[in-house]
């Protein structure tokens, strides 16, 4: 590895390392490894600053990715390494679903939506899913342990865009204990009523609806109640996402509404669902997160 | 289109417009147009921060991609629109040679280095290439006088990566009267002396060895001296292009003390090739060629 910053950094055999990029005062990492909830090989990347790579703990942000996406997307459009340098902050994008090869990890049967690349980040139940799409437990249980053994970590917040927004919402009032702040851009709000979440459940859960309830971020933080100081959600304006009715944005402010939970709400004017969208945004999240982190 | 940010500005019917999406305070626009030079339709990307789209003239950044690239990998991967949203600037990067799915155009045979993405800005002299390799005329002919009749242009700077980056210096010093600023990233210092350049001058230009030292950079500057205030060129020192010797920096470092051209030259170490380096300078080039347009 012959343009690796010089440092004491090293991750443990449990890992494989993919590629290093040196990018601001940091590197860009990607690694591999053998999953145990999803019984596949995964891939994420993580992007370094100077201070994590010097051993000392610095937040982190999860960023869980959006349908068709996986981890290089947010890491190549995003541009949240330039905000991370500064601010001395961590951020992982893991993959947005098992895949491989392999058949066993049920390829997406052409609809975009379901399969692979569309995990909902939820634990299926019902066959062939239940094998290997357990990416609830996969983020929340595996890499979250896996993340804090191997890296310098000191809290972790999460976020995501689009489905990735409905799982940061979802996992975030789920397991408030494990993260120590939320966000979302153009988040799904409201899953189990949206025409993409409806064709995923009805294969993840068959008809049992008490489990589409669970998965449904708007049902779930009116059912746990505040949980977080405030959280940040951006929705483009002109997301023709938000026009279908796939995002449901009013339903996480009634949500919060009913909850009392804090929600800065934005609407962005002429934007749209892209990551052009995104890297308009993304420094405003990492603030956040960051400002949270040390509120502790 | 209705993610359009409500403004006067709108292209002329020389211009196919391919797409538009918001990005921070302007507009990111794709546009094909039937090439003359090239006698093949081309496609270009421009960013046109909120002061262009309302007509007001910006000082433009005509930015020149590397070896296999087309415009997307810049558009999508350098983030240039935060920066250039801030100051009020026009950021235009074309395609890096023609290509459609006809065979005229001449696709490449197996080598990255010669051919489809790979037309190092010259205008061929020699068959096949010369009936649609004709890219120096369509950058500094057609191209730039589409992009002054079509947007609210007032100066041009130009820049380049790589192949793109030997490009930004071999056309801002043969054209000096139609740029009013030059910057490079990781150039290729001196094409005739590589051997990617070798690969293709020799396709290009045959045997004819005066007119591969008119397409090198390095000899040009020596040949016509000082022509810009200052030029800025970025380069990693971990970039394996450089130990390899296809940049070969140091000609051009000699180059410019021999016709006094002022260079800043930065070697970052441990930065490398790739784009994750380009995003960590774009912002100091975009700096630079606005304050050159400043100066006038």
């Amino acid at each position: 590895m012959n343009n690796a910053y010089n440092h004491s950094f090293s991750a443990s055999n449990q890992l494989t390392q993919k590629s290093v990029n040196r990018c601001f005062d940091g590197e860009q990492h990607y690694y591999s490894h053998e999953s145990t909830s999803t019984k596949t090989p995964m891939t994420f990347s993580i992007y370094l600053p100077d201070e994590a790579l010097a051993g000392r703990r610095c937040p982190a942000l999860l960023y869980l990715s959006g349908l068709t996406c996986n981890a290089d997307n947010v890491t190549h459009k995003a541009h949240f390494q330039q905000k991370c340098s500064e601010l001395g902050m961590i951020f992982i994008a893991p993959d947005t679903s098992p895949r491989s090869s392999e058949s066993h990890d049920v390829p997406n049967d052409e609809r975009y939506f379901v399969g692979q690349g569309a995990s909902y980040y939820v634990d299926a139940t019902q066959a062939p899913w239940s094998e290997h799409f357990n990416m609830q437990s996969y983020i929340v249980d595996e890499l979250y342990d896996l993340l804090r053994s191997e890296f310098p970590i000191d809290s972790i917040g999460i976020t995501g865009h689009s489905m990735g927004g409905h799982g940061a919402l979802l996992l975030g009032f789920k397991f408030p204990s494990k993260f120590v702040s939320v966000s979302a851009l153009s988040p799904v709000c409201a899953a189990s009523e949206s025409a993409w979440g409806q064709a995923a459940y009805t294969e993840y859960f068959g008809d049992d609806k008490s489990l589409w309830a669970q998965a449904d971020a708007a049902q779930l933080i009116m059912e746990v109640g505040q949980q977080y100081t405030n959280i940040l959600v951006d929705q483009g304006g002109a997301d023709n996402f938000l026009a279908e009715g796939q995002l449901q944005t009013s339903k996480l402010q009634e949500a919060c509404n009913i909850a009392q939970q804090p929600l800065t709400l934005r609407y962005l004017a002429s934007h749209d669902h892209s990551y052009y969208f995104i890297q308009t945004v993304i420094d405003d999240h990492i603030e956040h997160h960051w400002r949270m982190a040390q509120m502790g």
